[in-house]
């Protein structure tokens, strides 16, 4: 286990589904930190008590368990485990400016971008999915623009290694600029899902 | 001014209204920095050329200029502020299951919370505003067992001293229980508005 000031047990409670969990996943195996990871078995449907006691307040996964402390929220879990662990390689870069940069855009990703995706994803007609795709177009075309200004023409955003910002938006975003080298990433391939895993899952959940 | 490793100007640009470039005023003060404050004139019908350039993305307030550097986001501000000028008073506590506590919080204002309030500001007729004001009540009371839990029996959120939670929502929650001690502090005293300056811009704003 990478050094760690409390030996206390590390337990990530996710879905497979969920890029989500996924952002805790890959921050956990970035710092080679040895966690159990707990399947939240049936998250479309039912909510195990383990979640419900770790995560009152919003009752979602991903909850991180370190010892007898739950940490919510996926990128406060991602800058939890880089601060916990504060060993090589960080996620967040140790510039104020450059951490206030990856904040800005990981928050842009879950902002901006989500709810276009949201809104695609619940659009009644053609028009409804048109305006929210060219919503989404334009996210994607920022986030570039970002990461062409903050990569210094490297494989990842802010430089040659993974980090916050990749972690907060190559889960999710398949057609993204990041994603053949963020998916070959050791810390990610493992967790990462198929197409087809995906389709099977956006069919029960969507009722198509 | 407060210890900082570079002598660029710091400049914030805001709106007397606005909650959020609030956040950025009262974390400049606590940290004793120098700074302009530069007015957005009319934030309801216009946006400067300044504000425009220095957010392209948001085109919103509040925005902090440091140097040739912009920094948006009112909580990515506050970071930054404590993280760029790191003498004491500190406004992130410096553990991290503390500061995973704070974030989490603070995240809870900018979503749950805010919108409940938008919901409420927006509602058709009496009961989307009832619908609203009971989720809102609900945003409060978790809040307000958060704060039990971390205040260990002090005037602010996690201890004897203002901040990062504080700030994030002291600002904004009237009816809330950190308000008194939050109101009368003298980083934040200067810059908060009157009940008759808000009910005077809601009604612009509202076209009440």
């Amino acid at each position: 286990m990478a050094q760690n000031g409390s030996n206390s047990t590390v337990k990530l409670l996710g879905t497979w589904s969920s890029p989500f969990a996924l952002r805790g996943r890959v921050a956990l195996h970035l710092k080679s930190v040895e966690y159990e990871y707990i399947e939240e078995a049936d998250v479309l449907n039912s909510k195990s008590d383990l979640l419900l006691k770790s995560n009152p307040i919003h009752k979602k996964i991903p909850v991180l368990i370190h010892g007898d402390v739950s940490i919510c929220e996926s990128l406060n879990i991602v800058q939890y485990v880089d601060e916990s662990w504060p060993s090589k390689p960080s996620i967040l870069p140790s510039d104020p400016k450059d951490r206030a940069t990856a904040r800005f855009w990981a928050h842009f990703v879950d902002g901006k971008c989500f709810e276009s995706i949201d809104a695609a994803a619940g659009a009644k007609d053609k028009a409804g999915r048109m305006a929210a795709g060219g919503s989404l177009m334009e996210c994607l075309a920022a986030l570039e623009e970002g990461f062409q200004k903050s990569s210094k023409a490297s494989d990842f955003f802010g430089g040659q290694n993974i980090g916050y910002v990749d972690i907060a938006c190559g889960a999710i975003l398949g057609p993204l600029f990041v994603i053949e080298a963020f998916s070959a990433h050791e810390a990610v391939k493992p967790y990462m899902p198929t197409v087809a895993e995906f389709v099977e899952f956006a069919k029960q959940k969507f009722n198509v």
